[in-house]
């Protein structure tokens, strides 16, 4: 075949896998939204069903022929070339799995899901556990299928974050260990800022009233964004002009919905702002899991957390809660929104705290893997990592092992992403600081100036360029874990007067 | 093939369109109640894409050989012969049409239904006119492919109420205009009940607290049912054990929601109901347009409507409103919540009035495909078809022609079923009232008795008998239209003191 009459075919192609995606996207939304639990099973059952459909778009022997043809075309749009060699790359993956395996799976990850749900309700691991297990199982045997060197979870972290190995994580994590600890502890002992006032009655009606104009504030626009409520917060693209994120509102504590607004506002941006050319494509996604994490925690951290956000929204949320924060000055609020100390649950820890909750995470993903570590009594191997670290123990699984919804659907690997990202952030962020005034910006109500920068920097580029190749055109150097260790040391070590 | 070969080859068909279909049916719910505007053009296109592969999958040669073999065979169980039937039938229906035709017009009424929310938005007939025009000529057309005896809008009023004719819906509501035009006439001079404690303020936090209760009188339960809220309050069966509902609060008229709610919960009820053997088939549908109003209209009006719903609910909303019903006594309320008087929208309108809207409806579509009416000017002649027959005017098009959303999608026909349903509603209430103390069970908390007076006699059973049938089995007799319009006479002299 021509390259015409190939790409014509590959752009069919496209369209039909793009609906199988949107669908599933969709459905996916509405069951972790919406979704009455007395119907899930029949759900699970017909959504594995059409993943499957798309399994077999995704490997059908003739596109994979025209793709194969089209990756190596001469005269081809670069752009182009490089969305063929993505979806080549991911069918070479698929190509190796038994289809009705893959089916299989998808379903276990569903039914799992919903039994991670009722165990976490429940308070009882004993629940998840088989399921767990069954997860684990399936997901070893699906990844030794890939015709691949790397050891399994590198096969995993692989994924998440192309390139990035076990050494490499191994080494991150030991910096992290070596030069956060010690602080985390000196802190410890420090004497903590007053933050009495934020864990007080704050209605939780009030608390939309405010996140409006908060939403308004971090350009969030209803006409592509849609923000609804979940137990655990999350962001999904369906398609092209449409994100969806969710909060979780807390009545006794305002900043939590704050906070995760910012973060998950953050990955919909991200998504959002890239190149419309890429629309429908492969594309059009984020880059890596690393490269979404570092923009939605640059959003809720880097710049979420500044004096110069709460300059602008401060008198805000004040206008909402007058008589709850009535003689809390924006300094006392800053610090108490920037107070570190160990704690047990993930989403709710502090800016230096978190990346030890990732460790932990990482270290028994790896013995998961390498069988030291098993399934049956991994509640215990939990509380245990928590009190070495951390020195914190969980009263209930629902605080320790089963906080997290991503082992339940399979996704492991995916939690180093997240410290990765924040790593990713700190030198994103020395960037646009030395580029315009981030703190004038984000006072006078011009965030968009900030996510301009991004958009120009990193959103446009999808998928286009590696993560790595990304972080040297917007910063102007390769990955250096130190400027975010730095940057942490420095905000602490000021903010508690370590210095 | 062998019975027991076809009947493997129609499970496996079963399952594969029920996923599609419920694909289909929560993209749509999404549509309708979340998903942001701007990503309308794309995901209308690829659901017309999968309504498209669906209809593939009906109109399959294959498993045509297998539904026609599988109908007439022997030794196969009268329920599934009767589903088997039904797809069979369907499918004559849909395979005479072009397959592209079909998703050209999936994807016209969904773009459609964008331009006539803009349309009704900002008020602007215009906007939404050429869609309109273009959805009529569609379904001229599609609906010319079909082998059929009866005129264009015939067939389409048989695919809402199979059986029923244009020559019956005249009767029908020649019978409505001769008992109830004067009847209303007479009440539009006679003295209205006090009803402005009604249209005052009601917060809506306040009216959600109360319908959390109502929804547990009405044994809508969350393991299966969710509530949503929409401008256009509707039901939608997603698939077993899970049905959704929308509803619309005002914050100046509490019984907006209430009453909606009543309605909307009636149409979950009775897909919920249907007997759990025929989960995933055509057969746990409802039967007809007409037979699922009757079940709303009836929890809507012939319960929701009576002191003794409200002998119970009345103090719970009480307490609620303390102020604004303070003094205001359960007759007064129950007068105000059954005041009849003309008015401009139909999804507002009272019980008497009500089929007044319907006839309008039916008149316009009727001239709409015998080209005795055509889309320009069609606002005109609404609005004077409203001066004529209930004396009232509307200030703009978002309250004439652009109020109802069911000629954006090609649904013609379809009204007609709603004053057929009330009239239905008449004639089980009159036999459920024989069987039992309804009264008694309202008053006490046990709505659920009505519910279950309901699955016994018509939910069960779905789609396995016609609606005609199942009016006889459940009542004793064929229907009637002077039960209905019986009981208006009744309850609306007494209620107005015409007697």
């Amino acid at each position: 075949m021509t390259t015409e009459e190939n790409l014509k075919k590959y752009q069919e192609w496209l369209f039909r896998r793009s609906a199988y995606q949107m669908a599933l996207s969709i459905i996916g939304i509405d069951k972790l939204t919406v979704a009455p639990p007395a119907g899930n099973a029949y759900r699970d059952a017909r959504t594995a069903y059409l993943s499957g459909e798309l399994f077999s778009i995704d490997t059908d022997p003739e596109i994979l022929a025209v793709l194969k043809e089209l990756k190596d075309a001469p005269d081809i749009d670069e752009d182009i070339r490089k969305g063929i060699q993505l979806y080549y790359e991911e069918a070479q993956k698929r190509l190796c799995i038994p289809k009705e395996e893959y089916v299989a799976f998808e379903e276990l990850s569903n039914r799992s899901y919903d039994a991670w749900l009722e165990a976490k309700q429940k308070k009882d691991y004993s629940i998840f556990e088989p399921y767990l297990k069954e997860v684990i199982e399936a997901q070893k045997k699906l990844y030794g299928y890939r015709d691949s060197d790397l050891p399994l979870y590198e096969r995993m972290l692989d994924d998440y974050e192309p390139g990035m190995r076990i050494a490499d994580y191994d080494a991150f994590f030991a910096a992290v260990k070596e030069r956060l600890l010690p602080l985390i502890a000196r802190i410890a002992e420090a004497k903590q800022p007053e933050d009495s006032f934020l864990y007080q009655n704050y209605p939780i009606d009030e608390q939309k009233k405010f996140m409006d104009e908060l939403l308004a504030y971090l350009r969030f626009d209803p006409s592509w964004g849609y923000q609804n409520e979940t137990e655990h917060p999350f962001t999904s693209w369906t398609c092209e002009n449409d994100c969806r994120t969710t909060t979780k509102y807390l009545a006794d504590n305002p900043v939590s919905a704050i906070f995760s607004t910012v973060h998950e506002v953050g990955h919909a941006t991200y998504e959002h702002q890239c190149d419309p050319r890429y629309d429908g494509m492969v594309l059009s996604e984020g880059i890596s899991s690393g490269m979404h994490e570092s923009q939605s925690r640059l959003c809720e951290n880097y710049l979420g957390r500044t004096d110069a956000f709460w300059a602008y929204n401060y008198p805000l949320l004040q206008k909402h809660f007058p008589s709850q924060l009535a003689g809390v000055s924006l300094e006392a609020f800053m610090k108490a929104v920037n107070k570190s100390s160990p704690s047990l649950v993930r989403t709710e820890a502090d800016e230096l705290t978190y990346p030890v909750h990732i460790l932990i995470r990482y270290e028994i993903e790896k013995g998961l893997f390498d069988g030291s570590i098993s399934t049956e009594g991994l509640d215990g191997v939990w509380n245990a990592k928590y009190r070495e670290y951390l020195g914190v123990e969980a009263k209930d699984p629902s605080e320790g092992i089963l906080q997290d919804v991503h082992w339940s659907g399979g996704s492991f690997g995916y939690f180093p992403t997240y410290a990765l990202g924040s790593a990713f952030a700190a030198q994103f962020m020395e960037a646009m600081r030395h580029d315009f005034d981030v703190d004038r910006a984000l006072r006078t109500n011009r965030y968009d100036l900030c996510m301009g920068w991004l958009k120009e920097h990193i959103h446009r580029y999808g998928c286009r360029y590696p993560a790595q190749e990304i972080l040297i055109k917007a910063t102007g150097r390769s990955f250096d874990v130190n400027v975010y260790l730095d940057y942490l040391e420095d905000k602490y070590s000021r903010l508690y007067g370590l210095k």
